[in-house]
């Protein structure tokens, strides 16, 4: 196995344990497994096995604001639960024997997990332990974990216990341990068939229920023993103990398969019912193991981008890959989840969904679009919820909230630690309305990319209608400049949610915000317009759309205001140019890292408010977004001059002024760049690459992944530096490598056709694989040709 | 509103009342209601508000194989409960007052029940009740009922009492009620905000939870009342008992808004939660009634079939379309349900699947291909459980069961009651396999009408090839004629699953069986032939499908036998010439009616095996199925000869044995002789149309309509007389109407071109009412052309 499919690390630090672990869950939709130690208690690190998105988030406050009862991401009981002893000693701790050597490899290419350790303990006994474990990738209510034990220089009698745990809590975020953190209701633990035991829960606002059924197998020398079983019993405990003897040099091996289903599983009646009977008929953990490696092999010949820069980069993308198709995989498109910011790796965000479809879809739409789909489907379904936030505020249309969960309302905090000043201070991120132009983005991507006319038609006709809806309302009409303005909101930039010692939140024509609204207006304008005639009376009647409304869209589409320093470059907000600039220096000496400068201003009693200065991209979103031929007709529809200077120039101001404290900062800010200054693109890029594996935020990582930024570097190899932009009819191509990448390879889906494309520094060469269907159309710079069925092109770049 | 739109019924029936109820059912996907009298108690019916298939069979027979517990279909709590009396007398019975005028009617075309009486009370009080309710087809949880009550005579106190009624029995079907019938446990009761109350109740077997939050208002002269409520609470009861001063010839009105949630709604938290949060921000009753008419003014946009026949036919075509659309309707796209044989609309079958969708789909592939899609999706994530079935038969591949609920397991009855002889009697029908060839079918015709290539991609495919493994698995090689074979099934006539006097249950080459696994395994090999490559590789390593396999396939659909009479008349099964004539005469004149000859056979211990009796269609389902061209082509396939006689001789032999017992087999017989008898097969098409309004089987219908005819003799519309096929990428007309039949209008979707196609006894109009996309290909008889958007095309008959 070639290194860049092996994420290893050596030796036991316990310190490093919670990042170790986020970084090698594993999972699918929305179970994903992590486990500490050897599926052991592990120094203090105390995970629980698997996590869920359940409930609804019931935030209360009490009376100084601070958050005392929520519920939101559940913790499945920990079906990992395995622990085993020798001769009646104490069970095995890690912190508690001598460590003579520790691995664990999560094998990206199969989905494995392997950890195998080596200690001597109090009594020199000399042991080794080895586990495998995966979830499955094809019969998603299946995971499984193999440990085997070696006696390495004893014999005596080894004592397992190995059980389904409804204990578990939420304690993965030290700042939320304040919150309400049992969520778990055990409604019954039984055993049955002799090997097997059954864990019902259920969770305690959502009423949920989750069934897990455990059958374990005892294996020496290729044959199953029968071993007496005892059953342990607690509340939301079951195990079972049982114990073999083991002489020096034997082996002994447990292979322990587990059956997940909940109350909303479809096609099944009574969740505990389906985990006994699936488990009952389940295949041993070798026949699994090979499907769920069969699995990924198909996964990976979809979705593999293959790039010659040395191993590093080939094995970061491969880990950004791994977790993007098993928190968003096959599974979920049958199951009713979102994107939710963290993958399924940690309780930070608390599971909650953001805007980051955005950078998460440009790759899933070019390979499984069914699965974006899915996704869609998934905000369609919560369009009631946003119409009544829109009506609620007193807006028209739909609003989806920033940060939502379960059933689509408003989740956002409205108080947040800082954990620097130990304060709760007002928390207006709900104010990022821009969300709506994300998920109208969204939507028209994935329907340029797959030409779905029945997906626009029954679904994202509705929601692009709406969403535009939306932002009309909330524009208001300025009579001295004659131009339409938006108020009151936030931009992605969080360092700005206010002017200095403004009494309410909300800041004034947020440029990235407007241009937005624009942008989705115009697509309105576009559905309305290529609709059939029968859908789109449906729509009009159904939504009372009048045509005065329709005239509006078209007016305020075309006479959106943007605000400009005197030299054209974009302000952030109007009145951004009034702010101070930060002594960046002063800070830099004082504090050395300033990526959170909210904090270190909130402690001082100062705000981020009052200067220049950003947290992440905002009007750089805009070039991250659109091309700059598109940026350019949206200007020129608003007859505002958009010279060649405005890129650089506005790329230029705000790198200067971002601390990058997002990390999706990172990936903005190297695609902006990647046309411009390709080597300062590539350090950025590979500082993005970094974030998780290196735990560039110090902390963040452990408490779950950044799937956003995740999947941002893997599109800037996907999109960035290839140029490929999905529009009107045509894949356009224009390709422009860093000196550091030789060459990349990957396997596209573009309405229907399967593409390969391959880039050197000095060719482009795209291939149709795809057997009959129609021709596509393929655009490189300003050419755009047909490709058959069958059929190649090589282009010179 | 002309009469065609309105099933009206004047006078009040004690004993038509259970019919009136099934054909007045109102509802949408999941709920349907039909509710009894004034929505207060009405003579000694007593039916619960609505219906939800939930559970699971848990079906358990006592020794002496009498089934003792059950539980599957649920009915949901009574959301209808509304009673009154007036100055403290008994609440109001219909059956204790003098009626003076009573008159149901149901709004085909708005989705609005109405029913008014008019009575006099033993006081001599004249009361007008009148009432309006709906379902809404747009706001899925919402429905609406208003009562408005008028003291004609007098004046005093009107005491009315509205609740939520979770203390429902099923009771609907006389021969279950041995069977368990509570299935409802009672969670919560609660009433918030003055005027609305909550109910929670959960299955007792499946777990689902299921909230109902009800408000009422109370209006008079068009002003909201306050009126002081007290709330009457029991264990699964809960309402609001208030009381109105009422003068001589005033009226007021109670408005009860309700909504329903369960805990498998999707974008939902908890389900008491969500129906009190909807409940709280729903608008009135008018409004919503607005809504929701808009919401049929589109959908028989979509999917009205005009004729110039007199009203009746109309009337009823619509009745049909009306009780498809509710029960398949838009919103259970997003719900994991298939097509119930009986509708919501009472208990008969207890919910379970069946074939039915062979007989609906059809209308529904060419209107709402969304929702084909989504109940095709409802047997994909029941794959898993039917290859499970497979296997456990020894068999490869999957074996759908005949009849199943929720989690897709095989629920065929094995024991079922005569209630003639008032034995309990074993039951075979599990041995239909041929279930599996018709959802190979219905995907495939799927396909064809709207090419949708992802989903044969991701779903279809996968489907096909493992029906297809299961009929090759199924088939036994007979060396002495060189051909395979199927022994061990049964065919649809359900009077033969045996041969006489056998032991065992089966019979051998049932020739319907027999052509429909040839037909699956043709298709099974197109699709692997135009599957993208890697797709078709990932397919083939996934169900480890070699090489082999895929020959065997070729060669069974090659080398099937069939067995025919000597004079070439397809034998039903092989020994099928051996039976015994009927004495039709003989039994005709003892028992009347002989549409159950079944039963009346096993009452005199005989039994239908010995003769040669058909239920239902059985051979002719082929004629039903394919075009003669496409069965011609499988017969040249099976080098069987399939001379021009082969149609009329098969279809004059068989419909002169058949009784009709299932009303599937009117359609077949009317669909086969559309070409060769018009006039009868009119008059079997005009049988089949009055099969439910009629109530023709003598009660069947009160246990639930039937689904399946109702769409079938749409179809018989559809596609029968106007020789609609969708094969290949052509869409074929081939109109011949009976002389019945002067003019015929409809609107179709095509490959995602919107076409109204017009046909009269002398032409054919098709028209493309669409903007833009690819042409479509439409035939008529030999000749093929295109038809643009915008197009329009005339031919002469």
């Amino acid at each position: 196995m070639p290194q860049s499919w092996l994420l290893a690390y050596d030796g036991f630090h316990p310190e490093e344990e919670g990042l170790r672990e986020s970084l090698c869950t594993l999972g699918n939709g929305y179970i994903a497994t992590r486990g500490a130690g050897p599926e052991a208690e592990a120094g203090d690190v105390h995970y629980p096995g698997t996590y869920l998105a359940g409930g609804y988030n019931r935030l209360k406050t009490d009376i100084a604001g601070r958050v005392v009862e929520n519920e939101d991401l559940v913790n499945l009981p920990n079906w990992l639960s395995f622990t085993f002893r020798i001769d009646g000693d104490t069970w095995f701790h890690l912190g508690a024997v001598e460590i003579l050597s520790y691995r664990q490899e999560l094998n990206l290419k199969q989905g494995v997990l392997t950890r195998t350790i080596h200690f001597r303990d109090k009594q020199g006994r000399r042991t080794k332990v080895s586990s495998r474990r995966f979830v499955h990738m094809k019969e998603r209510h299946l995971c499984g974990l193999e440990t085997s034990l070696t006696a390495e220089n004893w014999s005596g009698n080894l004592e397992v216990l190995s059980g389904l745990d409804g204990r578990v809590v939420n304690a993965g975020v030290a700042r939320y341990r304040q919150l309400s953190s049992k969520h778990l209701e055990w409604i019954k633990a039984a055993s049955f068939d002799g090997d097997s035991l059954l864990l019902q829960v259920r969770t305690n606002q959502s009423h949920l229920e989750i069934s897990q059924a455990a059958r374990l197998r005892v294996l020496a020398g290729g044959k199953t023993l029968n071993v007496e079983r005892h059953t342990v019993e607690e509340p939301g405990f079951i195990a079972q103990k049982l114990s073999v003897e083991l002489a020096p040099g034997q082996a002994v091996t447990f292979e322990k398969i587990v059956s997940i289903f909940t109350s909303k599983d479809r096609a099944t009646s009574e969740s505990g019912l389906e985990a006994h009977d699936v488990i009952q008929r389940s295949r041993g953990f070798d026949q699994l193991l090979q499907g769920h490696v069969l699995a990924w092999k198909h996964l990976w010949h979809r979705c593999s981008i293959e790039v010659d820069d040395g191993e590093r980069t080939a094995l970061v993308l491969r880990l950004h890959i791994f977790h993007l198709l098993q928190t968003v995989s096959f599974h979920a498109i049958d199951l009713d989840v979102g994107v939710p910011a963290r993958g399924w790796h940690g309780e930070a965000y608390r599971g909650h969904v953001f805007w980051d479809e955005l950078f998460i879809f440009p790759f899933l739409n070019l390979r499984i679009p069914e699965l974006t789909r899915s996704l869609l489907l998934y905000r369609y379904r919560r369009l009631g919820e946003a119409r009544a936030a829109a009506k609620a505020a007193g807006f028209r249309g739909a609003m989806f909230p920033w940060q939502s969960g379960s059933n689509g309302r408003e989740e956002s905090q409205r108080v947040h630690l800082n954990p620097r000043s130990g304060r709760w201070v007002p928390d207006n991120t709900y104010l990022q309305r821009h969300v709506n132009a994300a998920i109208a983005y969204n939507i028209w991507q994935y329907y340029q990319v797959t030409n779905d006319l029945e997906f626009m038609y029954f679904f994202g006709a509705e929601m692009i209608l709406e969403i535009a809806r939306f932002w009309a309302s909330v524009t208001v009409y300025n009579p001295e400049v004659d131009r339409y303005e938006i108020h009151n909101v936030m931009g992605p930039d969080e360092y700005h949610d206010a002017y200095p010692d403004a009494r309410e939140p909300g800041l004034r024509n947020n440029a990235y915000t407007n241009i937005m609204a624009v942008w989705v207006l115009c697509r309105a304008l576009d559905v309305l317009e290529t609709l059939p005639e029968e859908r789109r009376e449906e729509l009009r009647t159904m939504l009372a759309l009048e045509r005065e409304e329709i005239e509006l869209w078209e007016e305020i589409s075309r006479k959106m205001r943007l605000v400009f320093f005197h030299d054209g470059v974009l302000s952030q907000f109007e009145g951004y140019e009034n702010l101070e600039e930060l002594d960046w220096d002063a800070y830099r000496a004082k504090y050395g890292a300033v990526q959170r400068l909210d904090r270190l201003l909130e402690a001082e009693g100062d705000s981020p408010n009052r200067y220049k200065v950003s947290k992440q991209a905002d009007v750089l979103m805009l070039f991250y977004l659109f091309s700059a031929e598109e940026l350019g007709e949206l200007f020129e529809r608003l007859r505002y001059p958009f010279p060649y200077e405005t890129i650089p120039k506005n790329v230029n101001y705000y790198l200067e002024r971002t601390t990058h404290g997002s990390s999706l900062s990172g990936v903005v800010n190297s695609w902006v760049l990647a046309r411009s200054d390709r080597p300062r693109s590539w350090r950025l890029f590979t500082q993005a690459l970094e974030g998780d594996i290196k735990d560039s935020q110090h902390g963040t990582t452990a408490e779950g992944i950044h799937l956003g930024a995740m999947s941002g570097t893997v599109d800037l190899i996907q999109r960035g530096y290839t140029g490929i932009e999905a529009r009107g009819d045509v894949l356009r191509f224009n390709p422009s490598l860093p000196a550091q990448l030789k060459r990349l390879r990957m396997s596209l889906r573009y309405r229907q056709q399967w593409l390969e494309v391959e880039v050197t520094q000095e060719r482009l060469k795209v291939s149709n694989f795809t057997h009959g269907g129609n021709p596509v159309r393929i655009g490189f710079r300003e050419d755009v040709l047909e490709l058959q069925s069958g059929g190649s092109r090589e282009f010179r770049l």
